[in-house]
């Protein structure tokens, strides 16, 4: 996976929109044509690239229709600063992955203090090998949840297993009323009131006065 | 700092060679031009972007010439996965940011334990806040990064300060032989070699037979 590619494919809108679709769920590209409001011809060039770096699959239903979905994720990282401009980018670590050097990762030193060249040299090493610790730690992190939001789709009976995934995602994330919920979900209101009360009934979400929000 | 503004601007690969560019030194536009192979007008345009969105500031030196240096640095992450497409970009985190919960960051969980559907949502928020927790970590990183090598550059009397911190941080990534050095920081070896010598006199660095080493 080579950065400068995915930077080159994410610095177009339509395609950055096209992969935030395809987040949210499979898509043919009459659909990723109508949502964007772009032509199908436009669609399906994108995702042809997309297709060549491996991000995006695709696969034809019963129906024989050809739809999209994003293939296994990526992680991409940019930092720029007066001294240094790196990339890096990796596909989300696999839970089989060895942190043993990361499960207790602390921050416990005070780069304030140096007072030599060896003392900074040595703070520079230091924050060298915490910075690839936690990329490390995050394409992990993004591996597990994965992981957790298919086990959680598998589970659910009926419905719509991935709206669902959503609204527990944002709810994770903070407190939130229904059109709140809604707005970001970007699914109407009352649908979305019938997921939460599905979930309601189970005991995962209860409703507060500042919303609604995971149980403990 | 919008995510979608930066993804633009990244997308074009002379825009990153400049970045890269300015990131190792502050630039002229004829430097910048002739380095690129790009005319000076195309440089401009790129150039006035990079301002635009404050990536990239100017100052005029005593012989009134313009040169370009990279502001303050900013850090930019994209995660895709076939739940959730995520971009988050920040500047480095000051020195001054309370760290408190992040001191001890630890990944103690066993996501592939859970057996329920609370239990996995209790999952998902967990890795959510560990996932924010990580970001914040590496803008931390990031900033101390950049205070470190502020200050070696500093405390280098006469040189070429940056190549002197540039060299560093190769050594402070891995051992590494003459000609290795000398192509990551892209100078000739015999400059390389002069600054390795004055490193090596002040004890910060020692040459091993696996190469140039920072000591210990």
């Amino acid at each position: 996976m080579d950065s400068a590619e995915l930077l080159d494919l994410l610095g177009n809108a339509n395609r950055r929109r096209i992969l935030r679709l395809l987040s949210r769920k499979p898509c043919y590209v009459t659909e990723i044509s109508e949502y964007l409001g772009v032509s199908p011809k436009a669609v399906i060039d994108h995702l042809r690239k997309l297709e060549a770096a491996n991000l995006v699959e695709s696969r034809v239903d019963e129906q024989r229709r050809k739809y999209f979905y994003i293939s296994r994720g990526f992680r991409l990282e940019v930092s720029v600063s007066p001294y240094d401009f790196g990339t890096k980018s990796a596909y989300p670590a696999s839970a089989g992955l060895d942190l043993t050097t990361c499960r207790h990762l602390s921050i416990d030193m005070d780069p304030g203090d140096a007072s030599d060249l060896g003392e900074l040299t040595s703070d520079l090493e230091q924050l060298k090998r915490l910075r690839d610790e936690l990329s490390l730690a995050q394409r992990w992190v993004q591996g597990r949840l994965t992981d957790v939001m298919e086990d959680i789709a598998e589970r659910i009976e009926g419905g719509d297993a991935r709206l669902t995934v959503e609204i527990l995602l944002v709810l994770a994330d903070r407190t939130a009323d229904l059109p709140e919920v809604s707005r970001r979900v970007d699914a109407p209101p009352p649908v979305v009131e019938d997921v939460l009360a599905v979930l309601s009934r189970e005991g995962l979400v209860e409703q507060t006065d500042a919303g609604w929000t995971l149980s403990d």
